[in-house]
This record gives structure tokens, C-alpha cells and sequence, in this order.
């Protein structure tokens, strides 16, 4: 396999169902179940994470403008550390003043200050996370940092390409 | 006067003392009136407003590299919109992850959610701001938005050159 | 369609051969009709055009580290404009200092002066282009100046998966 | 003496006549003692040399447009590798492409791909390089690569604010 193959068969996994606690862009709660037969984008992030706001984000944005409805983008704010600094108030006015359009999530915590729910089932490390999930609820690339965009434009376009299950 | 002049005999007026409720990133409290006989910059920012975070605060990051010791890097966290979103608690985990190493203060309000007191004596009129203020306390240049390095550069070296009074 | 499809069965024509009067970066004199089987990226450029160096270029760099040998990517110098200032001796420089590693081939001029002849053939309109052609030697995507990295990588990984005639 | 300051009383010596083959972007030939009075950069560069391409050309214009008419900006096109890629006519192409704007003077070569002269008297080693001269024709500053914009807008302020000779 080439190494812009982000996508390819050896690599392929269940994609765990999320656990949100509140929902933001968006008046009904999404499930990954009820996204079944659409190709789904997670952009996990924080936003008080550098990276996620100077790369992450703008990315995901990006993947949203450029594939349209082709896509489902998911941002889920994975809190890990600075629990207090990071409330869904103060999430609701980053997510305005940085015109985030697609719906974003609240990762759930079991324990105040501990880590995320999704972000654990996941076996996420950090932030931002991207994971590209297929039409059939699998999960077919996850990656910590800065992804490409030629390579992730090809992996996104063939899992729009492939057939519905 | 050229107009990469900002600072110029006919522009300038006493900087009012700042009222700060809580400092960052400095042991003691700083005053304006403690800072006479430097030159000092200060930065408004607000830690959720995307120039200040993209431009405003970078700029003022490397006017602390640059001068070192000739100027103080005041920055003013002066919150006039979404409150609750950026709270002492939300900005210090703001200038832990964005390497923020200047003193920082956050401006005091009379009532919640009103306009912070030193943005409005200084008659600002949004963020991010940067003033220069001179070695007497005379404020010398004040500006709203994106200000070119190069101009700036000259402006601060001038302030350092004038002779303490 | 989506906009994001760059390459669909309803845009396809003909690539036509190209005429090169010298190559640089290969031992060995290209031809379209010798690529047959494999997917060839052109980049027609001209060294002294600035959007060609600040974006046309590096993309196809990108291009060529991203797909490796999944792609072939060919520079086109498709000079139509100061024909004295962009003759092969300043060519060879300018590749050499921009570390451009791709076989670059001068287009032809069939009087001197005037318009390159496979710029022409192809139909171009300015620079920088870029043309996607798949295996079968059918020209399936063609576009004057900025194209999205993300679109770029599914188109050239769409054409990369399609069968070999 | 700090870091910021570029030019220093310490570091100062007599900027050598340059000897100029041709001059673009203007109509009269300029000289080093004709411009005594005012205060001079030279941007010393190479048309293919992607350093003065994307640093030294860039910062040069823009020193051009907020110093204006109290600074004079001199183009230095000095070659002294791949002679025969960087010919004027090639360079009249290039500063047309780039919109250069000030006058450029090609750097005079005793003989056929030799070191160029002025290159040679000013002792540079390399491009883009800049040089600080003042209004007595004094040289104060001159360095070889990059150069921070705050640093060198407080030199070039310093050097017009002293007095004419």
C-alpha cells in the first residue's frame, strides 16, 4: 500500500458510538447509528488547543466547504486537561466567534476533571484527532495532528465513492 | 508627518492608570504609575477574538523578543462580549497553552456582564488594541486592529530613544 | 455532480501528444503516448509567472511527494510571453534553485515569439494549468490557476483506482 | 548595546560608490554620492534565488511603501552564480512579473561569470543581503538572509530621524 492510501483493507475497525452530553449547530442530537449509509468526518479537538484552532479546525471546515453534503463533518470537543477553562459556555462563544458551522458535540465525563468518554473508547492520544468512518459505521483512518489535505481529499473521496452497505 | 510616523508630537495624551482585578504571569501587581520611566505596550485582546489570537497577540509575543528589557509587554484581557466564556479561570489555561509570557491583566468590571473599565477610559473601541505609552506616562499611539510591523518597529525604537524625564 | 468532482464521466476528452523541443530532470525524452497506463499530472508553468511559483508549483511538488510513483507528474514550460527571458539556460537554473525533481519538458515554438505549441493543443489560457489524465491517455480534468488540495488529491486518487485500459 | 538595535555607533564604515552595467525603473542612473542626504537600502539580490523571492523582495517593497519618499530603496540585482540565467533581459522580465517598483541596478561584472563588483566592495557573501546607509553615506547595518521587520523599522526610523550631515 502506498503511503497516501490513508484508507486501505488491512486497516478497518468498528467506530464506537459516541457519548455527548449537549449538542451545538444542530437541534437534534446526532448518533453515528442514525449517520449510517453516510460518510462521517470526526474532528476531535480543544479549544484552547493551538493546533486544533491553527490547523484542525480550519481543516474540517475546509473538508465541509469542499464536500458539501457528501459528507457528515462531527466536531467533538474531547476535553482532557483544563476542565474548568473549557465549559460548554465558553465552547458556545469560541465556536461563534470562529464561525464553526458543522454540528459539535460535548464528549461525555464519567468524573469531573477526568478524561472523555469518546476520547477513550476512540483510544484517542491527543488533540486534534481526525477519523474518517465509511458508510457502514467502520472506522477506516484515525490520526493525532496534521494530515495532509491532497491524501485526505483521496481518502474522503473514496469512501463517498464506495457503495452504501 | 509620514505616515509611517505613529508616534508624533501632535497625537498624544495622558495614559489613564488601568484597573486591573487580577494579574497573570507576574508576582506583583504592576501599575502604570510603577512602570513610569518605561516605555510600556500594552495589548488588549479578548483570549476568544480570532485577530487577537492570529495577529494581535503574536505581535505583541514578538515585541517582548525583540526589545527584551527596553519596553513592558502589558496584556489587558478586556472582556466586553460573552462574559462567561472567558473568565480568569478559561484565560489562564488560555496563556498556558499559547505560551503567553508577559504580565497580563484581566480589567475590572463595575457590574457583570458591562464594559471592562480601563477599555472604556482608554476609549477603545474593540480588540485587539495596542497602545505605546512613554517613558513620562504620556500615551503616544493607539490603534484597533492589524498594525504593521514595520511602522510599530520604528514607533517603539523612537519611545526607547527619547530620554526619561 | 459534485463540486468537489473535478474528474466525471461527462468531461473527458482526448488528451492530445505534446511537443517538446528539450527536456530537463530525466535521461530519457517523455512522451504522453509512453505514459499510457500510468496517470499523468502536467503542471504548465512559466518560470517568471509568480502565482506559478508561489502555488503552481509546490502543489505539484506536493503532488509528487504524496503519490509517489502512483502519479507522473510532468512540467510543462509553456513560455507566451517574454520568450527572451525564459529561454532553457535560465529554465535550468530556476529548476535547479527551486529543487524542482520532476522531468520538465520546453514546450515548442513553431515561430519564435509566439504561442507554444502544446499549450495551444491543449487549449490553455494562461498559467499556472493543470491537467489530469488517466490511463488511457483521456485528458479528464484541466484548470487555469488555484485548485483545491483536497479536491486535487480525490480526483488524482480516483484516477489512480480506476482500472488500467 | 540590545539586541533590537541594529545600528549602533560602534559598528559603522564608509559604504563603497556601486558600480552599476544598467538600471531599470528609472530614468536617471543613480549614484551612491548623489544620494547623500538621504537615507538608502539596498536590497541586494538575485531574480532566482528563492530566499530574495519570497523574504528579501517581499520585506524590500514594503520598507518602499511605508518609509515612501524618506527612504530611497535600491535593487541590487547581484549574479554571481548561473551568469548567463540572470541576464538583464531576463531581470527586466522578472521585476516586471513581481511589480518591483523602485529602481534596480545591475551589479557590474569585470569579467564573464566572475564575483560581481559592488557585491565584492560591500563584502557580501550571499542573497538577499541588506544594507543600511545614512544620510552622510555612511554604512550601518548590512546582514545576509533574514531580517525581523520590528528590528529593522526601529533602524530605519532611527536613521532618517538623525540629523543631515
Amino acid at each position: 500500500m502506498s503511503g497516501w492510501r490513508l484508507v486501505d483493507p488491512g486497516r478497518e475497525w468498528p467506530a464506537p458510538e459516541w457519548a455527548v452530553e449537549r449538542w451545538f449547530n444542530t437541534e437534534t442530537d446526532r448518533t453515528l447509528a442514525g449517520l449510517r449509509g453516510q460518510v462521517v468526518v470526526i474532528e476531535a479537538f480543544q479549544m484552547l488547543c493551538p493546533g486544533c484552532v491553527s490547523h484542525g479546525l480550519p481543516q474540517a471546515q475546509r473538508i465541509q466547504a469542499v464536500f458539501g453534503k457528501d459528507v457528515q463533518v462531527i466536531g467533538l470537543h474531547t476535553v482532557f486537561e483544563h476542565h474548568e477553562a473549557m465549559t460548554p459556555v465558553s465552547l458556545e462563544a469560541f465556536l461563534h466567534e470562529y464561525r464553526i458551522g458543522f454540528p459539535v458535540g460535548v464528549d461525555t465525563h464519567e468524573r469531573p476533571g477526568g478524561m472523555p468518554v469518546t476520547f477513550t473508547r476512540y483510544g484517542m492520544q491527543g488533540t486534534p484527532t481526525i477519523v474518517l468512518i465509511d458508510r457502514a459505521g467502520t472506522a477506516r483512518f484515525q490520526m493525532l495532528g496534521r494530515v495532509d489535505d491532497l491524501a485526505l481529499g483521496a481518502a474522503i473521496g473514496h469512501l463517498i465513492d464506495e457503495s452504501a452497505p
